[in-house]
Parts: C-alpha cells; sequence; structure tokens
C-alpha cells in the first residue's frame, strides 16, 4: 500500500462513521426509571455514603479499580516530536483501544495543557483520585523522568511511564532469548546503546538488573560517545558513562555483541555490521525506519538475531506485549506501585512464552507456517492468547512477593 | 420497598457483576493486525499531523467533540455534603451514564482531589484539551460561582455547572406553564425562594431574565429572611436582599403566589400555605424529602400546583430534561459557551413540549392513563422520546443566533 493511500485509510478510520476511536457505555440496566433511581438519585446515596466511610470501597462500588488515566501533554508524540496535546490526542485514544481489547482495562485519555513539571505533576495528582492507574505517555525526556518519579513517591496507585518502561521490557525479554540463541552470557556481552533518551536509559536499566555490566556498555547520543571526561552530562547520562577513550558509534561497534538502537534511521552501516562480534544482536527499534533496514542486515551479516519496533519483519518489539498485561497484574491485585520485581516478572513471562509451542491459531493469524523459536521467532507476538493468562499473573505474583499487593491474588 | 432492601439492591447494582457503572469501549474495527496498525503506529500519525497543522481538526479526528468532562470534588454531593472525590464517584458515574443514554455524549468522570479554588481550576484548565465541554458537579458554595466563572471566562469550551443551571432550567420551564394554568404574569408574582445556595441563586436570576421583578422577591437562608440591610451580605446574597421589614418564612409566604424550596424537609406548614394567595405554585425541591410533602399539601390547597424533586409525585423537577439536551445542542455546533440564550431556549423549549399532546409510549412508560397538560403534568417526564429532537435544536439555534456556535447547525 502506497503512503499516500495508507494515510487516506488512517484518516478515514478515525474520522467516519464518527469522530475518534472510543466511547464511554452503561455496563448496568438503564431501561426503565427504576433501574436510573439505582444508577442515580437516590440510590446512587448507597455506594456514595459506603465510600464515605470507609474509602476503599471506592474500589466495590465504582469503576476506579480497573481504570488507567493514559495521560500526555504531546511534547515527544512517537517521532513526530512536541506536537501539542490536542495532535497527542489520536494516539492517546488508540493506546486506550489497546489496554481494552488486550486485557479489557477501561481508559480515559487525558491531555494536559501543560509543559510545566510542577504544574503536570499537580494536575495528575489532583485527578488521581478517578484511576486505578496512570500510565504517561509521550512526555519529552528529561521531564519525563522528574514527572513518573515524583508520581510514583506520591501517588499510592500504580504510575508507569510507558515509553521507558514499556521498551525496556519487552526488548529486554528479547534480549534475554537472543543471548540464549546466541550462546552468549549477559554478564559477558558487550553492548552499544544508540540513542539516551527516556527509553534509551531504561533499557539500560533494566539490562543491568539482568545481569549486564556497566563496563560493557557504551552509550551514544547526537554528540557521540558518552563518556565519563564530558562536560555537563545530565544525572541520567552520567549513569552511563563510558570510561574508553572512544568517539564515534563505528568505534563503539567494533567487537560489540548487542546493538541497541533507540534513536534514528539508518545510521548503521553494513561495515559496521560486519565489525561486530559473531552472532551478532541488533534491536533497530527507531521508528517508522529503523538504524539498519532489516533486509540490508540479514543480507550483511547471516548469522544476525535481529529486531525491530515493525510489524512487517520477524521479532517486532511492541510495546502491547507490556502495558495491558502489566497494568492488568497489577490492578488485579490492587499494587500500590509497578516496580523492578513486576517489570523484570514481565520479562521472565514473556521471555518463557516464546519458548513454549505456538497454538496453530497464532500461526494462522501471523500467516506463518510455524511459528518455532528461534532467530526469526525471540518475543511472542500481540495476538497470542496465552499472554493474558501468563503475564498478568506473573506481575500480580511479583507485587505480593514484593509487598506492594493489597489484595489477594484472583483465581484465574 | 424497603430503604434497607432498596440500599441493598442499589449497593448489589453497582457491586455486580463487575464494579461501577461505565466501560469505554472502542467504535472501530480492531481484530486484525492491520486495523491496528490503522488505529496506532504506524497509521496514528496522520491524524496526529493534521490536528498539529490545525488544531480544530481535533473535532474530525477524535472523541473530543462528543466528550463531557463531568467534574467535582465532591464537596457538596447530593444532600449528603463534603463526602470527598472517591465517594463521589458513584454519582459522577451515573451522570456520565445519563449524558449517554439520553443524548448519546461520551463522558469521563473526574473526581479531583482538592478544596482550594486555584488549585481546581488550573487543574480542569489543564486538563480541558481533552473534553469538548465541562459538566461542574457537586461542587459547593459560594467556591462553585467562583469555579465556573473563572472556568467559562478562561475557557472556549462550554462550561456549566449543573447545580446551579439545572434545576433553574427545568423549574424555569415549570414555571412559565404553572403560571399559564394560574392565569398570572410572571412579572406581577410574588416569588418565595427557600434556601441561597447556588441552585437557589440561578433559579432565582433565571426567573429574572423572564421577567420576575426584583421587588417581587424574598429570599430566605437559614438565619431567615435576606434583608439588605443585614451585615456581611455574599455578593450572592446582597444581590437578592428585599428591601421588606421581616424576617421569617411565615411572614414572607403571606400573599405570595410562588414558593421555591431548595432547602431542607418540612420547612413549610399547612397554616403557612393557607396563608399563600390563590392558586398557589409551590415547587418544593429538598431532596429526598420536600419543604412540604406532596399530599399534606394538596389536602391542604386544592387550588395549588406543586412540583417536587421525587419522581413518584406529578411534576418532578428533574435535572435529566435539561443537562443532556443543552450539552447536545451545544457540542452539535460547537459552541464556545452555554450562554443565557441558550438556557433560556432550552426553557422554552421545555415548557412548550409539555403543552403538546403526549405520545402513547410515554403515557404507557409512566403509566398514566393520559398525561395531559394542566396541574398535574406541567414539564416533559424524562423518557419522553421528543426531548432529543426538540430541546438540542433550540439551544443549537440560539447559540447561533448569540453568535457563540462555530460550526454550521446539522440536520436533524
Amino acid at each position: 500500500m502506497s503512503k499516500q493511500s495508507r494515510r487516506r485509510e488512517a484518516l478515514l478510520y478515525h474520522a467516519k462513521p464518527k469522530p475518534g476511536k472510543i466511547e464511554v457505555v452503561p455496563t448496568k440496566k438503564y431501561a426503565t426509571q427504576r433501574d436510573l433511581s439505582l444508577a442515580y438519585s437516590p440510590g446512587v446515596a448507597d455506594p456514595c455514603l459506603e465510600i464515605a466511610k470507609n474509602v476503599d470501597n471506592v474500589y466495590k462500588y465504582t469503576a476506579k479499580g480497573n481504570l488507567v488515566a493514559v495521560i500526555s501533554n504531546g511534547t515527544a508524540v512517537l517521532g513526530l516530536g512536541n506536537i501539542g496535546p490536542e495532535a497527542s490526542k489520536p494516539v492517546m485514544e488508540g493506546k486506550g483501544l489497546l489496554f481494552k481489547i488486550f486485557a479489557d482495562i477501561d481508559v480515559f485519555d487525558i491531555e494536559v495543557g501543560t509543559e510545566d513539571v510542577d504544574a503536570f505533576i499537580e494536575t495528575v495528582k489532583n485527578i488521581a483520585p478517578t484511576f486505578g492507574g496512570i500510565n504517561l505517555e509521550d512526555i519529552k525526556a528529561p521531564e519525563a523522568f522528574e514527572i513518573e518519579r515524583r508520581l510514583k513517591e506520591e501517588l499510592d496507585i500504580p504510575v508507569m511511564h510507558d515509553d521507558q518502561h514499556g521498551t525496556a521490557i519487552i526488548s529486554a525479554a528479547a534480549l534475554l532469548n537472543a543471548l540464549e540463541i546466541a550462546k552468549k552470557k549477559i554478564d559477558k556481552v558487550k553492548i552499544v546503546i544508540s540513542g539516551a533518551g527516556a527509553a534509551a536509559v531504561s533499557c539500560t536499566r533494566l539490562y543491568k538488573a539482568f545481569g549486564a555490566k556497566d563496563a560493557n556498555i557504551v552509550m551514544i547520543d547526537s554528540k557521540g560517545v558518552i563518556r565519563k571526561d564530558r562536560d555537563n552530562l545530565t544525572d541520567e547520562k552520567a549513569e552511563f558513562a563510558t570510561a574508553r577513550k572512544i568517539d564515534t558509534l563505528e568505534e563503539a561497534m567494533e567487537k560489540a555483541d548487542v546493538f541497541v538502537g533507540l534513536s534514528i534511521a539508518n545510521i548503521v552501516t553494513p561495515k559496521m555490521l560486519k565489525s561486530m562480534a559473531k552472532r551478532p544482536i541488533v534491536f533497530a527499534m527507531a521508528n517508522p525506519d529503523p538504524e539498519i533496514e532489516y533486509d540490508l542486515a540479514c543480507k550483511t551479516r547471516d548469522d544476525i538475531i535481529m529486531a525491530t519496533g515493525r510489524s512487517d519483519h520477524p521479532n517486532q518489539v511492541n510495546n502491547v506485549l507490556g502495558f495491558p498485561f502489566i497494568f492488568r497484574g497489577a490492578l488485579d491485585v490492587r499494587a500500590t506501585k509497578i516496580n523492578e520485581a513486576m517489570k523484570m516478572a514481565a520479562v521472565e513471562a514473556l521471555a518463557a512464552l516464546a519458548k513454549e509451542p505456538v497454538p496453530e491459531q497464532v500461526n494462522i493469524a501471523y500467516g506463518e507456517t510455524k511459528l518455532i523459536f528461534g532467530r526469526e521467532y525471540i518475543i511472542p507476538k500481540p495476538f497470542d492468547p496465552r499472554l493474558i493468562s501468563t503475564v498478568p499473573p506473573a506481575v500480580a505474583k511479583a507485587a505480593m512477593e514484593s509487598g506492594v499487593a493489597t489484595e489477594p491474588i484472583k483465581d484465574w
């Protein structure tokens, strides 16, 4: 399909038969005056009084416990940059739609008209009584770090900035499996991270939580390799600055085992790829065009294990494998946080699922003869129906074991 | 039904099969990976870019134009007082449900965790890009006045505090018809307003817009008649203070033509009722128990025209006759405000509809042999299907004629 015809189709999809992608509907009877006397005055006073007596009853009598806010100020939307709150709304509605169809979570998308960090935080805190969880989305770095950190500290419901942690979780699952296939150990591999934004920082932290070593990591931003001797490093960049005396991506790629791209299209050349170690792992996740084209990369190195952000190649690192199921697990046990243990449990559950035999319906949905664990299938597919029955229980269990769950685990 | 069994039923209605009364669902296809590539990345970038080019396109490609926020901080919920944001949530969800079933308007209920006026206003302003309109709800006076006034000034979408204007609009329609039946003129009748809260102030202002005279109005609060010579009057109370040298409700009721109660149960005695003028109009709207019981009032004065807030008596002044249709009309022409002209148009449309022959289905729904315009039927019933085809067009037309509409009127 041409770009132009895809554009027409996307605009039509959003505009007709009515604008947007979501609506809010009743879940209870409303046909008669008697129904309405329960839904509204006078019957509604009874649940109000129960909640006034004990605020926890809000989870029993309202939609709060299954309701997540997808919140953005539109400052870093997709690869489009700072396009403002209104222009971010199609993405936020779309995110809500994914929450609903993959994990039956209801979402109010909230577009916030301020770029001021304090004002943003106050606004989210003030509307938080409405929600069971907060998914921050498409907020630019470095503001996003402070916003997430402070909201996590100050609210008693789960808060996650998906741009940071979503990609980290899915790519970590892919990395664990790629390393297994490449027969390499995470604490030994040399890792190049291209990009130093919110997602890159979060990916690197999570890989370290699984054993990657600081001394083996080189992070690169638009100015080149982030070295310890560079002036004016932000806290996040200082955390990953290297002691090595190199400057360029080309130097960093030499003998590297893993390349993680969260940067821009086509910055990796075939020459760089050839300089990497045996069985290189290349996650070229720039959107919509990866750091090196899939076909070019595979042609250059036949021992490569490659993932991208695209659905038209194998191994799509797609956040939808993470956020619906992570929030589902957190909401199911009414966790007060989404902590490291819960994210790591999601990674392990995703990695393990990819190694299980694939149900026939998944093969059919993706038009594959047969998906088999290996270099072209290192992470599950989004439409795999086993995701909802494996990832949320793993996340919920981790919440309980790490002491942030407030409800007993449900019987799945 | 006993209070206890109604309570059990109301709690069950809210809790099962799942908590709360609303969910958020997709309105577009989502079965295949291809559908999702339109709903989300990469297709979603196209509507985002169209909106970034021209912010008005947000009405074309997102749910904003049909989305109203029902916002409360829980400081004046029903007759329950300041029960907090969480405890107000069942009411706000219920209000959303009424918006949806009566006017197909989608609602996000937002419970705000602050009582500070400035913080509340900033929060609503910051999340306003999300919405096509703002319905403020159950916020205590006098804060509600400033909150509504400033939000109306500072936002370019319709803002209405329904507790103020809803009751005013419905009761004004009832008043116009009651006066017609009683053969009295609005500029001649003596009016007693019992209560000086948000709704009472708004009612009185709207009756004045229809011709009621200051000199004929007496307003009474918990301290008695609000006289011009009382110290420390708020602006709102000063607006309606009387020059008459009387102090009590009993004195005010003597020879009064109209009693409007927005206060507390059982403060009007048969003796007071007997002292009123011929064919007295009594709107005893305190909830759940009126200022005088319906049966007692009718027994005391057989020439009375009476309305209450209750569904078990004739002439229920029910806000649901107003807000869904007023917002529907405002949204349909993308009005930037809900102004006086639009409210008055709603009043006139409601009053006129009550004088039309009632469709058989409405008689059946309400178990009446036949509803006929007269003292027991002065305002339409909520389930009247003609409301949606008469009130919104009248409101939209008034928006256009008063210059606050930004879209041409739709073809109803």
